[in-house]
């Protein structure tokens, strides 16, 4: 029996808002410090490692956040989601993400079909679509083959397969995986189209539209753009495009597309990137078999987010240890920084995926909550991070938990030794060397050069960026954001947040505003 | 006689503490509303208006923020920079970067020269080098011309420089003032450098090396790359590359580049996208003349910046509202939204700028201070970030003030209309349509639907993104964070906190480490 309770009704969360902190400064010092951080780390699938040495948390603490994560459910609830009930109570859907890269518990089905079979399908389609076009078989009208992908989408059908694709490029091409360079438009700016559509070789591009509904405003406008470029180049562009589409929109079966790949309502965008709606244009760009790749790391990670044990799981751990920061700390950011600049928008893509998901005030069933919920997420890779805000993370006023990523080898495998060292050496010392400044911190007299320490972190270590242990790290985080919107009670999985927007802008494209709408509307010139 | 105090000894921010806070939701409503929204906007320079009728202030607080920036004595201490103080107290240096764009008070000579001509004797030196690369008067070995320029730097070498370029990229190509594609190379991560040269034509290309110190390791590291890239293919570096770097670094009279270009110690990386830094790169780019636009729209925007009237000094005014938020009204984070993709690293700049200015916590006398200062900034541009991370600023338990900024007019002038609006105007729509949601949220009986509103925020509205424009948005937001650094008495002007992980990372990179230092090396496999 499951209960959906809000976290302040647990007697673990009173508890835990009791128990003595941790000193991370001292924690971390001399072979203490070194034993904590052999000792916090647990396999997270496709050979990742998250070690959390540097959380402010100790054995006590960890093992009454075994008790809150148990009292909290999340295990279970984590499995009535997989097993098809209907998570998402606002609209009232089940939640599939996880089916696109295994079979976690039951059949689930729906619509009359079996969900997994159903997404299996639509990748075994996006497959041999990739493939044909690959070989030849699809062409442009003048029988010459694709050279570029443009996905045309916003939101979730754009932050997570751009982070993705990014990620992979340049894997791709040492790995002779490397099929098409993809573009990506998203911006209802006009100057978002027409500065990717002056940069590509219109005639040998494929685009690929991606919208559920089918209405998404920004993803038709910009489809417009495309099929005007495309006209006034004097192309068919009904040769030229293809759909991510639920199969009950007007895009399903419209001729205007060479093909077309189902997604349904069970997938919200910022998870869809395991869908077709990351499946479509990372296959073509690197081949299915590298999406595969992609798929079956997530599938691992999903596996061992099944753990009942919290130290074992480290997406649970992840989870509850941010909830501890968050609402017992009393930390309202966190930063995420790869040490990987093929990461670059991996933090993008993870500020939506957190924030849009426990960006909320009202738990499950609509009552509001009394605690904080979501933190605001934000990154950048290092070392460049180090040379910009960092500042701010080690001398600041606030304290900011942060979710460091490494790799032990680069994915191009091009290097130079400077001063006895590569960079890729440069780079993980450079991580290495931050996780024990934030925490350990520095004495001086000058209060100037005065580090604090205390500052929390964890890092997820893996021997390379490979399709893999990409999704690996991103099944982590969702699973992160969903055991987190179980602890909070939340739905993680609706964005009411986003309607008011859409609505007022459409009064103000219609004229039917007043009052500062209207003063505003004028200023703008609208 | 200017005093410098901490915020926490006037009056007058004692008195804003005890004042009656602004209901925005209220006072936005109606034609109130529309009032506050006609009346409180200024002129911030190249046709930019700085609108702040949706931030929680109302006449009696303006009147209280006047009294306080009189009392910090904001415009005497930006007199006492421009005029050459020693500003940076910790490393005993002028502030002179506003130098590079005009002369706002007396002369400055430093190091024996006058600062202003030496920033503009600079400027000419990479303009008559830039026209000479168009020219093709300066070309490689084989006397062809250089097709793509490279900026290879990091943190205020990278990110400011990178922002401006992707800004005016598109502008540019549709004034007729496009020269050459500019690529960037920061990190040390060798995918990066790697990535980047596996994308260009080498052969074609001419690479800016910035580095004040000439000793940067991230930047020493990628030159190597760049140099052994060029080797491999044939070619003579020293034909490749310029510098821009100090007079009394290794690389200023090196036979090892075609040119250097000089910077120097009175202007921190953060704040030097308008000397020789910005310039170099962006007179490649676009010419010197469009570099020059730019540096009139910051020497305007900083003019204004002068003025001693609160209400008339846009940026003073931004600062101090940002201080009554963050240190009276208590929010930790703010946003910055431009309703433009060219501006879509805008964001990460000022994310360096303000939060390795400001993020500190002792007093420009390294003295610790008992107040919050510098907020953490992060953004996207819009309408991208509505798709993503505006639900939790709708919906979210925490409240995030917001920095919004739209222009009139597209830069491509590429636009097709769909639902009796152009892809412009419903990116406007939706830029107004947001602040008034944010500011009066929206009652609903289904609490998920609701919107409590009370979110603040501003909007700066041009008619379109011109390099003055740029120049003008820039120096608003320099501005901006100086004058919050005096409210705080913080030097905005140093970083001590990038130290500490530099020292530990040598310490790694040379195997002198114990403890957990050396447990995350070896877990890193250094």
């Amino acid at each position: 029996m499951i209960h959906w309770n809000n976290m302040d009704t647990l007697s673990s969360y009173q508890e835990l808002k009791n128990m003595k902190t941790v000193q991370l400064a001292k924690a971390m010092a001399g072979e203490n410090g070194a034993e904590r951080v052999k000792n916090y780390t647990v396999p997270m699938g496709a050979g990742l490692d998250f070690n959390f040495g540097a959380r402010p948390v100790d054995d006590e603490i960890l093992s009454v956040l075994s008790k809150f994560a148990k009292e909290a459910q999340l295990a279970e609830k984590f499995a009535a989601l997989y097993n098809g009930e209907v998570i998402n109570t606002g609209e009232k859907r089940m939640v599939l993400h996880h089916m696109t890269r295994g079979q976690l518990g039951e059949n689930v089905v729906a619509d009359g079909v079996n969900k997994r079979s159903f997404y299996v399908e639509q990748q075994k389609k996006a497959a041999e679509f990739a493939h044909k076009v690959h070989a030849g078989e699809i062409t442009n009208a003048a029988g010459e083959k694709f050279t570029t992908v443009v996905q045309i989408g916003i939101g979730g059908s754009d932050l997570g397969p751009r982070a993705m694709y990014l990620a992979l490029e340049n894997w791709a091409k040492v790995n002779g995986c490397f099929k098409m360079k993809a573009e990506f438009i998203s911006n209802v700016d006009p100057d978002d189209a027409a500065g990717v559509l002056a940069n590509i070789d219109v005639a040998h591009s494929i685009f690929v539209l991606v919208s559920k509904s089918g209405t998404t405003l920004e993803t038709l406008t910009n489809e417009s753009f495309v099929k005007d470029a495309l006209q006034k180049a004097g192309l068919d562009a009904s040769r030229h495009m293809i759909a991510v589409t639920s199969e009950t929109s007007p895009l399903a079966k419209s001729p205007d597309y060479l093909a077309a790949f189902f997604m349904d309502d069970y997938i919200g965008g910022r998870y869809s990137s395991t869908s077709a709606v990351g499946g479509a244009v990372l296959s073509l760009a690197f081949g299915p078999e590298v999406f595969d790749m992609f798929l079956q790391g997530a599938g691992e990670a999903d596996t061992i987010a099944k753990n009942e044990d919290l130290l074992k799981n480290p997406a649970m751990l992840d989870a509850v240890m941010g909830v501890y920061e968050r609402n017992v700390l009393g930390y309202p950011t966190t930063a995420v920084l790869p040490y990987s600049q093929a990461l670059s928008r991996f933090p993008a893509h993870l500020q939506q995926l957190d924030m849009e998901s426990n960006g909320k005030s009202v738990n499950r069933y609509g009552e509001p909550v009394d605690y904080v919920t979501g933190p605001v997420i934000f990154g950048e890779p290092g070392t460049n991070g180090q040379h910009s805000f960092y500042q701010l993370l080690h001398q600041g006023t606030d304290i900011i938990p942060l979710q460091f990523v490494g790799f032990k080898n680069s994915q191009m495998n091009t290097d130079v030794v400077i001063q006895g060292s590569t960079s890729q050496q440069k780079l993980c010392a450079n991580v290495a060397a931050q996780i024990v400044a934030f925490a350990c911190g520095k004495e001086d007299d000058n209060r100037n050069k005065y580090f604090a320490g205390g500052r929390p972190s964890s890092i997820i270590i893996g021997n390379q960026l490979t399709p893999q242990a990409l999704g690996a790290l991103l099944a982590h985080f969702e699973n992160k954001v969903m055991f987190q919107g179980f602890a909070w009670n939340l739905n993680s999985f609706d964005q009411e947040g986003v309607q008011l927007g859409k609505v007022l802008a459409k009064k103000v494209l219609s004229h039917e505003t007043e009052g500062a709408l209207k003063v505003y509307s004028d200023l703008l010139n609208i």
